[in-house]
């Protein structure tokens, strides 16, 4: 298998994947070094993490403690700092996702984190349903001027319906509108982009030419969502055309990925399937012409990190017993695929042998796999569903164990690297940086120093010519 | 007259103001101390600013320089570094306004300059006839916490046509449809401020509480232009409201402005005419229930400064000796009320002593005010015109000469001080502070140290509560 070293699988890999070891020879070809993003949740991925006594809980609104995780994740030589949005909020999330109530906005957070760092790429999220290309156009252009051309641009359309009342609507558009728009929007944008050739301002003080006429280009689009005459009032982005990442999973959404992204984010539990949505993105770029080799898939990875696996084991269980609110059986039972709603929290679990609980016996495998230990009550699946409740890959251990995961993951052909969700902050994002990073640099799994200055450079991207500018 | 000095005016008094002195005591109450802000023109306010040897002419892109800008305005203990906007461009404005043609988008500029600061205010434009409000709310009050609190909002309708085209209009709204439209957005984003009362974040890790329902409120806004349901997704500003400045001068912006802004921005070129604008909003401000003291009144002035007249004045001759294009002697014309259009360069001026050349008249005795010395051929007057063609207020001279001026206008409750439009930079803003700044310091007229950790604070405004907060 090009690109992977064989047999590279630390000494304690009980627990490295849910399902069976894929083998190296059927995988499909996959990069050698695993690609990482900080997916920041403030105040932790775990809905408790912010009740830890070595947790920052008010360090969403607060740029120093930004900055400082931002600093963090370049040290840990990530590929990139990675910031959600949703347009709406309420109060009754405070117990599941406090991260995700209020917030800074993302793309004054991301100008404020470019000035305090060098290197890291920084995604941000811009939601195209209730967006005009023009604001977002100049937005990212301009945030790629202030980080030296290390933006790029996740395109969500908005999962929360509730933020149509926010914006005049009566209601969310259904997917097929709201991903018909994105791709109109997405499309107007790069046009922005391109509307000044690089070399549009020469600024020639001898001449008095400060631009350049014949390359400065009205775009003049009119599509069904659209009109926009141009140019764009900000000269070309560093990149020319900044990355583009993507998350959704619908039919629509993988095609769209496929066509324009060049990282996607995804949420995966097991190789098999994660392997196989990869392989699939994979084949669709390809269709479109595209090098797949120039799409990155990314599951999202809650490390719980400790010295030991007994140590962070600890940790799991501390933030589990600090979760307020619902006792979660319902949701579980809908995560699990069995109804465990009318038992008690120290209960054992049912018998899950027959072939309707397939689905639950994988759940329960998942869980123990994770947490490196078994896993028989009902309380005990309830605490692996909260800390891993947005549905993705938890592991609880030490460097060789989250370590170990990792590599078979991106061996596998089943990631190209993960969004790491550190359960709580600064601590939980600290001992990923200090105890995994060096183990996966030991591995060769991760650069020590960065080796471009701009995110494409990092994700071995090429840089666009403008549309416009002639051959 | 309270608050002011006598007798403070410099030594070299002969050209501080246009028209005759107001005499203090007839003067509305001023304050003592003149503000200061730095309206950014990156490539120089003058045309040409940006062809001299010393100006950096690709500076509007470059953080690093613009972080300097900005710290440069913080040493000369400003006000604020102030950031206008237009949405649309076209090549042709090369000649006369290459700071307006292409540049960076104010939020992200702002948030990055916000990281590169400590003191001084930042006051971004965005303008509502294109804007969201749930987007504006979250942008600013975002802004506002990655600056400590320092944020203020120039609130525009624009004033540019072509914007429309840009964002699928067929035209651009007539004023009193776009000042319906501010007002109600306005209005909108300030209860989307409040809707997290300040207290509404515990975030108590002994009992879980991370928010406090009671203390988080819908705003449920249904208006001509606008629903929002709320609440916003980003905590209670720092500052609790940020400031609003505006800089309209028709009937309705003026009503506008008296009712919300806390600083207005003007283009006035001599006392009387300033007096009675500041006096008009200071009236009208306190017909609406306010304390005009809370009222900043700011005309632009273009400074061209050196170590003597001489100095500066070779300076400014140089500056319009780079100027491309156009003669412009039409504009020249309409604006100095006397057709020129027939003329040389080098001709004298014409005989402008009959009752329909009042206003000619005056526009050079200004330019001679202004210069410092005699304005007698077509070619000097269009000079004058081309260096201050917004209409800004403009002063060639040494420290004395240009701190005469200011004082001179804020003595006679012309101003409460100065947006201050370099010429050219970053040496036309650092004359200015290594020069007048201290000259400013040394008759009390400037701070020598801030006074204020917010915005507010520096303006001397109290910070409101919540609308939803329960005395």
């Amino acid at each position: 298998m090009s690109g992977t070293s064989g047999g590279g699988v630390g000494p304690d890999d009980a627990g490295d994947g849910a399902g069976p070891r894929v083998p190296a020879a059927d995988a499909a070809p996959a990069r050698r070094q695993a690609r990482l993003g900080l997916f920041l949740f403030a105040a932790g991925y775990h809905p408790a993490g912010w009740r830890l006594p070595q947790a920052r809980a008010d360090g969403a609104v607060d740029p120093a403690f930004l900055h400082r995780v931002a600093q963090t994740v370049e040290r840990g030589r990530f590929d990139f700092f990675f910031l959600g949005d949703a347009l709406a909020t309420g109060v009754e999330m405070q117990d599941r996702f406090p991260s995700q109530m209020a917030r800074l906005e993302p793309f004054t957070m991301m100008a404020s984190i470019a000035a305090a760092t060098r290197s890291v790429g920084l995604v941000v999220t811009a939601n195209t349903t209730y967006a005009e290309p023009y604001h977002v156009a100049r937005m990212l252009a301009s945030l790629d001027y202030l980080s030296g051309g290390r933006v790029a641009w996740n395109v969500v359309t908005g999962a929360d319906g509730r933020a149509a009342l926010n914006f005049g609507r009566e209601q969310h558009a259904e997917t097929e509108e709201r991903y018909d728009r994105a791709e109109e929007l997405v499309a107007v944008v790069q046009e922005l982009w391109d509307s000044w050739e690089d070399d549009a301002l020469p600024r020639d003080k001898a001449t008095g030419a400060f631009a350049d006429p014949a390359k400065v280009h009205a775009v003049g689009h009119r599509g069904r969502f659209f009109s926009v005459a141009g140019p764009l009032n900000v000269p070309r982005p560093p990149q020319g055309r900044p990355p583009i990442v993507q998350a959704g999973t619908s039919e629509r959404a993988r095609d769209f990925a496929a066509r324009v992204a060049d990282v996607v984010f995804t949420a995966q539990t097991a190789i098999p399937e994660a392997r196989a949505f990869r392989e699939d993105l994979r084949r669709r770029a390809a269709a479109h012409g595209r090098d797949p080799d120039q799409l990155a898939v990314m599951p999202g990875l809650v490390p719980i990190v400790g010295a030991t696996l007994a140590e962070a084991q600890r940790t799991y269980d501390e933030l589990n017993a600090l979760v307020v609110g619902d006792d979660d059986l319902r949701p579980l039972s809908d995560a699990a695929g069995v109804d465990l709603t009318a038992r008690g929290l120290a209960d054992p679990l049912p018998a899950l042998d027959g072939p309707a609980h397939a689905r639950a016996r994988a759940y329960v495998a998942l869980a123990q796999d994770a947490t490196g230990r078994p896993v028989a009550t009902v309380g005990a699946l309830r605490d692996f569903f909260r800390a891993s409740g947005r549905g993705h890959r938890l592991v609880v251990g030490d460097a060789v164990r989250v370590a170990d995961l990792i590599e078979a993951w991106v061996t596998a052909g089943a990631a190209d690297g993960f969004n790491i969700c550190p359960p709580y902050l600064p601590g939980g994002l600290n001992l990923f940086v200090d105890l995994v990073v060096p183990e996966l640099q030991r591995r060769g799994l991760l650069r020590r120093e960065y080796e471009g200055a701009t995110f494409r450079e990092l994700l071995g991207l090429p840089r666009p010519a403008s549309v416009y500018a002639r051959g």
